[in-house]
């Protein structure tokens, strides 16, 4: 029998986002808490963009555009052009005009004193789905790449003004060490039944939430089970660069690196069912499909990880 | 023979722009200084919107929506159509796609803490067109309108959202008292040969200008001549709530009630040649066509002006 109880999530950006389609359809939205990466947000003219709560945001509330995963569907960039012809404002960072709505609310009910959780929350009850979508922190711990060509770069420049080129030889959390997990992810975690790593970027979509001061302990002693989701499948990352900043730092791309990233925490590891199997001691492995492509495959991922964690107790 | 040293001019939003776009015909930019009421201005989600700013720059630079007199030509509202479609935000205040680089930038700028003034001069460099403007000071100070139906409204509230109906009783100018004029202002001031007060509306957009302590006494001791354009011509404005206003303030409609109320600072007015002359002691009066359909009228007003006022001393 699947797990029906709470379900709390951590996840970075687009392939997270696609486990949380499937689950949104397997689990009642008020069993679901989903941990967002706030590693990746930036400030831009003034602007707070949060790419992986947006990218949360879209998909749960069906208004992310299809082709790309992120930003909203039918979007366009008069904004942007403007800044760029009239101001000659470099339009590296795309802000697409609908989803301007978004930064702008956020970005002024954030200056008026309201957390970024409490903004989240309200961005989502407007938006309309149902889902808890919860920043890992409040605090501002942006993500900070080292590069060998280009030195330290903020993430979105390493992202998306280099296009993830550079080669990296290591990654920073700046100012984790004052950051604190928020209260109602404690609340999430402390409520959970299970807890499930989505299979985003380890190195730079879940690192961030772990680099926060306590959050590897608490997840390795909850009494739920946690359990992570390989983003590897047949030796290669679905989408972006977890497979290319494996091996500049010098890992195998293998599910079985995945699974040691996550040692001190996960109880089970869903493996893809094209990757070579392996064992390891005390770590409850299975494979399946988890390539997601269609809303079944996602609801298939969803389901079936569900029902296994569910197995172990039956 | 027309003048042809500095020409400072005091203006409000779109009947002041269509002045200054025959001026900037008839003088070479750096002759010519504006002085802009900020009275209207206010924020808005987060972003700082100065209207007569914009509409000046805009109409200067040859980029304005040639249709209303303000905006941006071939701007559209995608952007509002989000807030208001994704999260219920109002959409009263019409906020422009391309309009948004502005304020967008504008914003940004001004909480790195730079001065409007200075703001306002990298925004006009980097749209291209030459002629100083002005910001009449650096300081927030609001133009309340006090209404029978409503009480005290924020300019905007009045002028847009309620589509200046409500009928005015009073007009304040919200810490006018801590405002002073900007070095900027008082540097063009002084160098002036001639200071003209456009043919805006006198108690939404000049009022505020004068209420700056000192100003009205500056302009009043001033040795280059102050010459108002009327903006009643045949007895009605042009556009906006002018004459609406007059009535409601019990004051005629009339080209003389413009002369009374800039009578301590002004030494020449330029009347309409459709209203009743008129004559006043000290005061010198021409008439002229100051309708401005199209650039020529535009271009014949400034130069018919210019030369009126260099007529004086030949």
């Amino acid at each position: 029998m699947a797990l029906t109880g709470n379900v709390v999530v951590l996840t970075g950006g687009v392939g997270g986002a696609k486990l949380a389609r499937g689950l949104v359809e397997v689990l009642p939205p008020e069993r679901l808490s989903f941990i967002v990466n706030t590693g990746d947000d930036f400030w831009r003219l003034g602007l707070k963009i949060c790419p992986d709560l947006d990218t949360l945001m879209y998909t749960l509330a069906d208004v992310v555009n299809p082709e790309t995963g992120w930003g909203l569907r039918g979007d366009s960039l008069i904004t942007l052009g403007s800044l760029d012809r009239l101001y000659r404002v470099d339009p590296w960072f795309r802000l697409g005009d609908k989803d301007l709505a978004t930064h702008l609310l956020r970005s002024h009910w954030l200056r008026q004193g309201c957390s970024l959780t409490a903004v989240t929350a309200c961005l989502v009850e407007r938006l309309g789905s149902g889902a808890r979508i919860l920043p890992m922190t409040d605090a501002e711990m942006p993500t900070l790449v080292d590069t060998v060509e280009c030195g330290l770069l903020g993430f979105q420049q390493y992202f998306v003004k280099y296009g993830w080129q550079p080669v990296v030889r290591g990654i920073k959390h700046q100012d984790c060490e004052s950051a604190r997990l928020s209260d109602a992810v404690l609340s999430a975690l402390l409520a959970a039944d299970a807890v499930l790593i989505a299979p985003s970027n380890p190195w730079l979509s879940l690192a961030p939430i772990l680099a926060i001061p306590g959050a590897r302990d608490l997840l390795a002693r909850l009494s739920a089970p946690v359990v992570a989701v390989t983003p590897i499948i047949g030796g290669a990352a679905v989408k972006g660069p977890t497979a290319k900043i494996m091996r500049e730092l010098g890992l195998e791309v293998s599910a079985r690196s995945i699974a040691d990233f996550y040692q001190d925490i996960i109880g089970g590891f869903v493996d893809d069912k094209r990757n070579e199997a392996f064992a390891r001691q005390g770590l409850r492995i299975t494979q399946m499909d988890t390539l997601m492509n269609d809303l079944p495959d996602k609801i298939a991922l969803a389901r079936g990880t569900l029902e296994w964690i569910g197995s172990w107790t039956a």
